[in-house]
């Protein structure tokens, strides 16, 4: 909830800068979300242009939007009962867009097959990650369920799977190593859990949030040759694939390494992958779409997956839109692609000028220390001054979100502490997002290490 | 579940008409869902083009759309990080959104006063219920969790509030008496739960779901004073409000009945009160967006419900942005609002049309039998043959469910039996939502008419 607290004062900075008071910076940038529109990221114009178009029809008749655009929106509005967005949709989403995620899946993992019948579209991914959740936690039991999650952790998944009553049980992504998941940790983890509770699942995040880390195909085996020893569910959040940069990282995804390792394990074990039209170059947050792809579950347990999924009706159909533009953007040839793929180039340009600039001068700040990135977000290593340290033990706050408040007051900048997301006692470190435009990104950092040096002077 | 084998079994169907599979109706209607848009209905302009605005706004430079269409989108994207409908909102909602909300509550309510700050915004009413049952359901309680419910009950409440761990503790209706609901039976329904469970809430639909009837406000103050004697938490789910008609009805919500009351009942009684964009005249389901207002309630349970909804994110801005537009149409004088009105008002003549022919109809067919109806849905009783009683037995069905299996078999047509709903043992009822076009209602009339004759004859 240390994030509520910096909302709550970035809310009041605004509005003093509305009247008046004086700061040393006229706005508020903030990057403390995976939200890439709130970085100044603009939205894909074939993807709005279609959405648009189904929401009001009558822009179908206009020859102002390029004719893919109009015959892509007439396809939707063929899946929508009585040809409106304002319909409900079928509980797993619209039959058409639910193939079409099925069709991606297949295709992204090199022809491992992906089923309709396993796919549940949802308002987002959380959405869908708590409903699955809902399934393995046994709240009778008289042992508490646990689910091993990595230490850092994105702070809402940990907050979904501690308010269904189960227990997070941690383990540590080795810094050292880029954040690396090493599989001696999940044993010590397991273990670690005795007479605590009763581990049922693995959740990991790839790539990697906050630690913006990738997986090699060799840790994601090691990861699925332990949860099929373990008996252990595996829940892979896999929102960020899309933002993969940098050499000798590419995203693969649990679903092909498992379809890659054969029988017995690509029969038996039990894999939820989620995925969301949230993040990557669409970055439409506000439209609430992502989806939970299921393997090797009983019948069964997808029928009561199912009625959980069906207390809500449906997934926002826009949100469902947009997944299937994100699934089957425009081809070559196609009127929309020429502009398409200058507007994702110039994203993928900055999210790589970004990093480089973000390494460069966040290693070179004293006090400072940064793991190479490879995905969306980075998540430095902060060394603070004992005397920042004690100021901020006076105040009652955790040291790291002492140093964003300061920064947030000072420089008018919004990233999060370290300790939202669980981090090695004593160690301290910020999150923040690296999806913005490439200017945004030189002004945060300018920002930055102009507060930092002050900052560090104050309490050396 | 047993629309799930309508649903499936109108699924075939359609896809039956399209192999030309010869079928004494060429088309299939659903009736079955409280869904204006499946049944017909079109949406309003000005709601569609301000969102289509919104979602790209290139529209806005046109001169096509109205100027208050353009205003209306301008003044929405403000409120929108980064200018972008794509952004994540605050987890209540849209901070002017939400005023909009409050606003709308104080004015329907007679300027009883409504607070931002007891207004959340969710991806519609259900999931906004499923959360405040969330605080309300004791899992770790030696006994279980009651929650009193109507009877016959909108089934997916049922199933939130089961799938919750809770139980439901069912209430009849009088049907004799317009489906009223009277104070002794829910002392009788709380009495029948010792021993059973621990009530803690009273659940009403006002408008009926799914018997249509709309609560006098002496009802209402008696239900009041049971919750505030009885020390029940009461959930008022008043989504079909705007859908009143008829002669001596009149829609008062909780809110307004329990400010008039007066103290002590109007400073303790603990209540939430559920709204939506689904239905009424927008009847925008598939964005997503209803919202809860709630009153007494202790800040610390306040702030643990903020807690829960803020593993979501936030609620899909365009569905937000749909109650916005509900909660404040274009007004005379706006550019919009001749086009406005006369959609809305084609809108409110259907459903007055409609509600007299079905009654008419339906109440001139041997073995129904219907009461006078106020709100969005009918849910006449049917007197069953014996014949057709033991045939449904015999394949294992429900009596109603095997009439509704038989209605879309031989007429096209989808309803909901009324064993979906909970009914008194031995009645039998179906389900119908009358707020479609005329001549959709009078088609669904004369299909249901001529098959129920045969049905009848087949059966005697």
């Amino acid at each position: 909830m240390k994030q509520l607290v910096l909302a709550r004062r970035a809310s009041q900075i605004k509005v003093e800068l509305t009247q008046r008071v004086r700061k040393p910076y006229k706005e508020v940038i903030d990057v403390s979300w995976g939200d890439p529109h709130k970085a100044g990221v603009k939205p894909l114009s074939f993807v709005r242009q279609v959405i648009a178009a189904c929401l009001y029809p009558q822009l179908l008749n206009s020859d102002r939007l390029p004719v893919d655009v109009r015959q892509r929106a007439q396809s939707l509005l063929k899946g929508c009962d009585g040809g409106s967005v304002g319909s409900y949709t079928a509980t797993r989403g619209i039959s058409e867009i639910v193939h079409r995620v099925s069709e991606f899946i297949t295709r992204r993992d090199g022809g491992a097959p992906s089923y309709p019948e396993n796919i549940f579209i949802s308002p987002g991914s959380q959405w869908a990650l708590r409903n699955i959740l809902n399934v393995l936690v046994n709240s009778e039991a008289s042992h508490r369920t646990g689910v091993l999650t990595p230490m850092p952790c994105y702070s809402v998944s940990l907050m979904s799977i501690r308010g269904l009553g189960a227990v997070t049980v941690p383990y540590n992504l080795r810094e050292e190593q880029g954040w690396e998941l090493q599989v001696e940790e999940l044993h010590r983890a397991l273990e670690s859990a005795k007479g605590v509770c009763d581990p049922v699942a693995l959740y990991v995040i790839n790539p990697g949030n906050p630690a913006g880390y990738v997986q090699s195909r060799k840790s994601i085996q090691e990861v699925i040759q332990f949860v099929s020893e373990k008996r252990l569910f595996l829940l892979a959040d896999e929102v960020y694939q899309d933002c993969v940069h940098g050499e000798n990282s590419e995203f693969v995804s649990y679903k092909r390494v498992l379809a890659e390792m054969g029988p017995p394990l690509s029969d038996t074990v039990e894999l939820a992958s989620f995925h969301s039209a949230s993040k990557g170059f669409l970055g439409e947050c506000g439209l609430r779409g992502g989806y939970v792809e299921l393997v090797n579950l009983d019948p069964a347990v997808k029928k009561y997956i199912y009625k959980l999924f069906s207390t809500d009706a449906c997934a926002p159909v826009l949100g469902q839109f947009a997944l299937d533009l994100m699934m089957k953007p425009p081809q070559p040839g196609d009127p929309s692609y020429p502009l398409y793929s200058v507007e994702t180039q110039h994203i993928r340009t900055a999210l790589v000028h970004n990093v480089k600039r973000v390494l460069e001068v966040v290693n070179n700040l004293p006090g400072f220390c940064c793991q190479p990135v490879k995905g969306a977000f980075v998540f430095p290593r902060l060394h603070l001054p004992p005397k920042a340290i004690q100021k901020a033990k006076e105040m009652g706050m955790q040291p790291d979100a002492f140093y964003c408040i300061r920064l947030l007051e000072e420089a008018s900048v919004i990233v999060s502490p370290g300790c939202d997301y669980g981090q090695k006692e004593g160690t301290h470190h910020i999150r923040f997002h690296i999806m913005t435009p490439e200017d945004t990104m030189e002004e945060v950092l300018r920002r930055l290490s102009s507060f930092h040096t002050q900052f560090m002077k104050d309490f050396s």
